[in-house]
């Protein structure tokens, strides 16, 4: 990557302006907390639109969470001006949790032109304080032009 | 795996009452379309609640549809009375799609004791009927006893 | 891809040239068993170089397996002068077995420009000729040009 | 885990015990570097028994290299008398090498009673001295009786 590297307040900009299109994370009541050059850091309080069926947070969710963590961790290394994809990604669940908040971080293992390879963890911060650990991941995402929809 | 096959409407209202408790499903439109012995096919209708940043739908969404169908499917064969776990999952996206319905078919590959193995399939019907490849999954699923939310 | 569909035998030529030049394989005594458009098949004999600590397939002689006949399967739809390289993949083993031989089909799930997708599947055949399942794969597989050591 | 912690030479001693017997990585040439509570390190030399078609180290190998890293380092957190098996792994492959040897680090992230969850690193030492990332790995290892073969 030779271009220069961009400003902390730019690299939030750009996530937080591809973040708000997101309807699914509005829906949600995610919400970016933090942005830098190969690191996104992303948060979901507990909610019914995020729960399964013994009241803990679905494990869809944990995994959409940490899924835009890595993605725009991705985004952070990308060429200016592109979007990212997603090409896959594993999941491990190491505890279920419920209420308080998830969050997830995203970051940048490998920056390579054609594909940038991330890991995520996705930790459970309880109301009285306590953080716990929640699952990994593994996920390769792919550089892409503005509104291509098809991979 | 002794026990007696159940019928499958029995196999059917064990997978629906479940599912009515995932409030994430309910708020997202999700809804179940078949169960059998072994197989778990639900639905999930495009809208702003399931969208990411490009308008189409969200990988998350595809990963929480898959790994319900998985889960699910697991579900049918394991022991009466146990509810179900994912352990991890691993999803490939195929193709991006705006509009229309994502359906995913979730298939039990091994059913042992401790561990159900299985695989998932998200196909996009298009309102014209048309239907494409969109994900594929491998889930490890894990039987456990109900309300235990630790695993 | 519009180039045009090769014949059988040059797809099989191409894979057994490339498979010949695998050290690995060679020393490990695996062989090609059919190559066709999309799809290869590959197998391992049984032998104390590729057993684990219960005596049984090693877990890694399995990925490996698997790994090439997805590899392949890709090389098969690949642009002609291309090889390819494994990006990731992900394996679920079913069980293990000792003795017999071990074999591996790679299928494409999606043939992209940059990203060709596939399934994998191991089964092991014992000498008295059962078949049982072994392993299934999800891999991602990347052309690239020849001789490029660095992804 | 209630059992007491065993002393590092203990641990060395049970890792190495059951790395002797396993075929594949005496017939590879891979080696146990280091075992403690939680965390093992294996090294493997370059040599034609391990490389593929481009001549760079096999995937496969590294798979095989970072499995057994996962595993035994699975194993130091395993009640005593039990062995491991593999349930599962990913892998990202980060970029490719020739010569000098691949070293690969299993930590175990969470020790469950029934799985337990790790995470891989794979970095090449080339001839020089120079070490680079290799490849990355989330792996779920199951405890089990001894001499068990069928999972």
């Amino acid at each position: 990557m030779s271009h220069p590297k961009p400003h902390a307040a730019d690299v939030l900009a750009r996530i937080q302006d591809s973040f708000n299109r997101q309807g699914m994370m509005r829906h949600l009541g995610a919400r970016v907390l933090h942005a830098e050059h190969g690191l996104v850091k992303v948060a979901l309080p507990y909610s019914d639109k995020v729960s399964q069926q013994q009241g803990g947070f679905h494990g869809g969710a944990m995994g959409a969470l940490a899924d835009i963590a890595c993605g725009y961790a991705a985004m952070t290394v990308a060429e200016p001006g592109l979007e990212v994809t997603t090409v896959e990604y594993k999941i491990n669940f190491l505890a279920a949790f419920q209420g308080g908040e998830l969050q997830a971080v995203g970051r940048v293992v490998r920056a390579g032109k054609r594909l940038i390879i991330t890991q995520g963890e996705v930790t459970h911060h309880a109301d009285d304080g306590k953080i716990s650990d929640c699952a990994i991941m593994q996920a390769t995402v792919a550089p892409v032009p503005n509104k291509v929809l098809t991979t």
